[in-house]
């Protein structure tokens, strides 16, 4: 049988692969498992029987102390670096603090991949001992704890692609990770990520992450073990990485924050050795996963200061201004209610309402109906964009050491699949279809005369597990490689089923009435709703100039 | 036999098609010759029994009357524009100057793929008219002629990608030559390009351009039509297209001012119909051909100012500020004098010890050696990377018409001829080599502590006819995608052959000594010697603000 989890919640399990990937795999968890400090181990019984919403255990399962509840809850990273910075916080109590409750969210959600406390204390001394010594921290983030997705090499570490047959040992830390060490950030942990890391969800060889509010549901994906940890405030501050929605799909999932930049705004230096076919005509682009809106503009602030574009000159060399942007008024706000192909499960149409009313008052800020170019053709186009050499590696991959093929895997690849790759020429032809559609949604954009849209993150509330199909709200916005911003709203998803409003109540076609579907036979009760606002591609200060604005009206933190 | 070249001047035939492509390719000729006006035809002498240097010719043909030489001679784009602007000049006295003058230049070097002196004087009285009726210029470039490469689009003109198959007849302007029309340009000429757009030397179903300063050399390409006829002074300004060399080789092999953009600074929207698969891993990029350094700036300016990345959402959106770019003094310049594998001919190293002479005294200006990382590697590699198709497209359109294979086309693809396609994976692992060196490259820059590198264009002066081989000191920056401008010394080639100075006595390599036997071979009386200018990717802005500082120095205008 598929080897169960060890110490974490399981609702759901994994595919069973060979006898030797099951071997294999188990080690790796055993592994993981024995890292975790036996003093945080939680009761057997909650393993055995979680309630649905786990997100108040880390604070009633008594493990962790007063100040350790303090320093995990009422901080974001800019409050924490402020502490530790001064002396307010020590870097070894926060580091203690934050090493404990990721311990607690791993068993409550399986979203780690690696863990390490010894090196995190040893760090957190040597940061105490240069604030005690220079009377002045190491850098911008002296102090922070960040955790880091399993791919992006982080020194002394393991790192996959995705699959088990491409984990091997990191000698380097990758660039963006090396700016973050310097600026003085502690690592900890390091963070689930699905197979392929190309689902919207979190299953691979490491296990299924849990959404913490609902754990019958998806953290998504492919960031989803920094979602889930993040929410459970095991870490304030994170790096995802997404192609097709992999920070703003679990950050969503999750209620958290999650930037997704402009590609070649961050650095992804080293974070896929040997390159990834896809991004011949989709570039993954990279960006913080956070407790707050502030947390993640001051990661990008932390990166662009250190000048990634002198070691990776795809990089943008151009100045981060982010909330001190200026920006055009009025604020021109299309609200994008679906995209005309899948309209969005109630609780969704629920929070757009929400934010439309919150801003219906704002000086400077208009807001109108909004409407995506052929959002069909961008979502047929990506489908096959992804995939030049129509997952031939991937497939290989998991032959090499018998590792399942994950039931989202056979979604992702269901166009391609059993084809020879593509050609020089064919590929060609998928980059014109991308620049003309490009144009064209450009074009579109002008002519309803917005400069930022608001509009759902997914189809639902996070996924019932292994049911994050429709990557429209995310990946039609890689495909034109705008930045996104993901926030958390007020609204949940209730115990009770709302009826889509009369105005929707006819399906927009078969993928909107398969998400109609999911949206009765699952029960989503209690999942985070957030919004995504997104802008022109390169616009990624004007984003967060907009956001400022916006800050008080969506209630963003 | 071959179509012999109506009107112009013919040094050496090109290649000979079938039949039926002759006579498709004489028909073609035959109605650009036809319009050529009977008054601005040259003595049949001249055509027959050319001296090596036509550059006085224009002057002293007798076609031009005083006005219109001076008209042609006395003004750059900026001072021009301002002439026009202010009513000193009448737009339909510049247009009819630059229509006259470039005719004799088309007899002269064959630079011409269209010509058409109504349409310009058409728009030129619209110009006069308008700024008569409303006392202000229609825009920045209000009556400035502008000559445009052969592939870009312009409403009512054909335009082909280097094959006789694709030429076909253009609705509409391509968004460049939108942005300069807007801007008050006037259009009258489109110029030579070889064929697939891909030589360094200008030979193609339009004949081959010759070198105005020796007509035994050539032009350069790929934009040698424009090179040749900016030399000649039947233009001022144009566009072109540059992917290994092709704006600033032809403007080296000229001696004229030519700007080679980072990708994406400038638009390429529509240049080339269904995408260009050498641009899967090597961007093509654009830029101004000039008779002034300023007026490569006017050129930016005026497309910057136009908002491209709004229809074009690959174009950068980041600010354009040219000479008023504020530098990190000192400016720390790296003379390059060579690659590791080619030492340039006597004249080009003549060239870079004057202008290394020129900046010795320079305050905050300081020079040092710098030697290109691993030179050999990036031919290699972009040699490889243009070719994903295999360069299968190119000989099929070359058979659909019978059009002859040139000599620089064999070379070009002689790493991949005869191969299949590559696939979606083999193009992807061209991407990781050229991203692994850009990084190395870019590490290496820094090592050396440089901010911008001066260095050859070429390997000499201008190559003689079908020999310009080696395009290792422009392709290499395609290959890492700095931008770089190139401009013209004082130097020229001399009629004497001068030796090898004794540093560089022995060959780096086969390559070098081809380029001494070269050297031995050729007539290069009175070729000019440019020189190039290199920022690091996405500085831009940093390279015109540093030519601002240089510029007494190095006698630009």
């Amino acid at each position: 049988m598929t080897t169960r989890q060890p110490l974490a919640i399981e609702v759901k399990p994994v595919e069973k692969g060979s006898a030797s990937y099951e071997t294999t795999r188990a080690a790796i968890l055993t592994e993981l498992a024995s890292k975790i400090p036996k003093e945080c181990l939680l009761p057997q019984e909650i393993i055995a029987n979680p309630p649905l919403d786990v997100t108040d255990i880390p604070r009633t399962c008594g493990i962790l102390s007063q100040h350790e509840l303090d320093i995990t809850e009422k901080y974001d990273a800019v409050a924490l670096v402020q502490a530790t910075s001064t002396g307010t916080l020590s870097a070894v109590d926060v580091a203690t603090a934050f090493c404990k409750r990721a311990a607690i969210a791993h068993q409550l959600s399986c979203c780690l991949t690696d863990y390490f406390v010894e090196e995190a204390l040893e760090r957190a001394k040597y940061l105490d001992e240069y604030l005690k010594t220079h009377g002045r921290p190491v850098g911008p983030l002296h102090g922070c704890p960040i955790s880091v997705k399993e791919h992006l090499p982080l020194k002394g570490h393991y790192s996959s692609w995705g699959f088990l047959v491409t984990r091997s040992f990191s000698e380097e830390d990758s660039l963006m990770v090396r700016i973050l060490r310097d600026a003085g950030a502690i690592f900890y942990v390091k963070t689930n990520q699905p197979q392929a890391i190309m689902h919207l969800e979190c299953t691979g060889f490491h296990g299924r992450t849990l959404n913490p509010s609902n754990i019958s549901l998806s953290s998504g994906g492919s960031s989803g073990g920094e979602a889930a940890l993040v929410a459970l405030r095991g870490s304030v501050l994170g790096i995802g990485t997404d192609i097709g929605g992999s920070i703003r799909g679990p950050a969503g999932f999750c209620g958290i924050y999650g930037f997704k930049a402009t590609a070649y705004t961050l650095p992804c230096k080293d974070f896929i050795p040997g390159g990834f076919a896809a991004e011949l005509n989709v570039l993954a682009s990279t960006g913080p996963m956070a407790s707050s809106l502030r947390d993640a503009e001051l990661f990008v602030n932390v990166i662009k200061a250190g000048k990634p574009h002198l070691e990776d000159p795809r990089v943008l060399p151009f100045p981060w201004t982010g909330f001190d942007t200026k920006i055009d008024l009025p604020l021109k706000i299309g609200i994008m209610t679906h995209d005309g192909q899948i309209v969005p499960q109630p609780p969704v149409l629920q929070a757009l309402k929400w934010a439309e009313q919150q801003l219906s008052g704002v000086t400077n800020v208009t807001t109108k109906p909004f409407m995506p170019y052929k959002a069909a053709t961008a979502m047929s186009s990506i489908r096959k964009a992804y995939w030049p050499d129509s997952g031939l590696p991937d497939i290989r991959a998991c032959e090499a050491t018998g590792e399942p093929w994950h039931p989202l895997s056979d979604w992702i690849i269901k166009d391609v699949k059993g084809e020879r790759e593509r050609t020089g020429s064919e590929v060609n032809e998928l980059r014109f279809a991308r620049d003309t559609y490009r144009s064209e949604f450009a074009m579109d954009w002008n002519r309803q005369d917005v400069d930022f849209v608001l509009c759902p993150v997914f189809v639902g509330p996070a996924s019932a597990h292994d049911t994050a199909f429709y990557w429209n709200y995310t990946a039609l916005f890689n495909y034109v490689d705008y930045p996104g911003v993901v926030f958390p709203t007020p609204v949940r998803a209730g115990k009770e089923k709302e009826e889509y409003p009369a105005e929707f109540s006819t399906p927009l076609g078969p993928e909107d009435e398969h998400v109609r579907q999911m949206w009765r036979e699952s029960n989503f009760e209690n999942a985070p709703i957030n919004l995504q606002l997104v802008a022109r591609k390169h616009h990624d200060n004007e984003l967060f100039g907009a956001l400022a604005i916006l800050k008080d009206a969506l209630k963003l933190q």
